[in-house]
């Protein structure tokens, strides 16, 4: 098993009711359910139009607790979008890391861990929508169809979701061990 | 995304607190943590030596919910071991099915959906432990180092865990459909 040093370069939090955008924050107590206050809190969430096996509005395990990006991939989505910068709150994104340069490839049941104890279990992939396009879109009005142009420059590159595995406080700063799960011989 | 049709042979409960062995009853309420009853049941459970990335005993989310064999692999064990069955119990299955041959092989994240609109979602496959083997030894005890021999036939046939991702009942007999998670386009 692979142990990958990462630091936390960000705690973003979607405390905003209007938005799905996330602000910054210096520290965050995880509970099981993930970061209380955002909008994606909860051991259990309602179904939606990524969980089309369920009706919409069932009651499901919440697998979507915390959304991860990485600082190397948003360099390469500006890059290829040709824009200075695309912040990790424009995606709504909980955690930036640096470190694991290809975190959307990280490995489901991988595990981050935390200086204080606490623990998140990567539940795989963040498949991209557009929604993060338009705010993007709107920071750069000078670039033509930079929404359009999102969904491909970030595919693949949209980071992580993860649930809390062990609750605990964590903080921007943090060095974390990104334990990488190996499906030939697996983590249990 | 794949979709597999496959059939619950057989419902399993670990409700004897002396044992990991399960008994057979005809159908089960899933609850968000597993099986009222069973000693793997709540949504979250005490780290142990198969999560040696936290302190033992910790609380943590409960991945091992619900454990499930497949018929074929049993088979597949039971050939290898020169013995005339190996069964569901002896292993401390939940769910015994049949249709999906290499059930170890499922991947995370893909679902098993059944007639009620019960879920369940697939957390990885089930390293081997000893304790099955002393079991099966006792059944055959004219076949010699039964308990060794077993971690080897067991290897990637020891099926996988489960997680409850929608409550619901679920029956002996049941036709479930398995949809098959592709890490290349993973289901959200």
């Amino acid at each position: 098993m692979e142990k990958v040093p990462a630091k936390v370069r960000a705690i973003l939090l979607a405390d905003d009711p209007e938005t799905f955008v996330t602000r910054r924050i210096s520290e965050v107590n995880l509970e099981f359910g993930g970061m209380r206050g955002d909008r994606h809190f909860g051991v259990t969430s309602k179904a939606d139009s990524r969980q089309p096996m369920y009706p919409r509005g069932t009651e499901i395990l919440n697998r979507r607790q915390i959304t991860i990006v990485s600082e190397e991939e948003l360099a390469r989505i500006a890059d290829e979008l040709e824009v200075e910068s695309v912040m990790p709150e424009w995606l709504g994104a909980n955690l930036l890391v640096k470190g694991f340069p290809d975190l959307t490839k990280l490995t489901m049941g991988s595990r981050i861990l935390f200086p204080s104890g606490a623990g998140l279990i990567c539940m795989g992939e963040n498949q991209p929508c557009t929604l993060p396009g338009d705010v993007l879109q709107k920071h750069y009005e000078d670039h033509e169809k930079l929404a359009f142009r999102f969904v491909r420059a970030g595919y693949k590159r949209r980071g992580i979701v993860c649930a809390v595995e062990r609750p605990g406080i964590i903080h921007e700063g943090d060095e974390v061990q990104i334990l990488v799960n190996d499906f030939t011989n697996p983590m249990q």
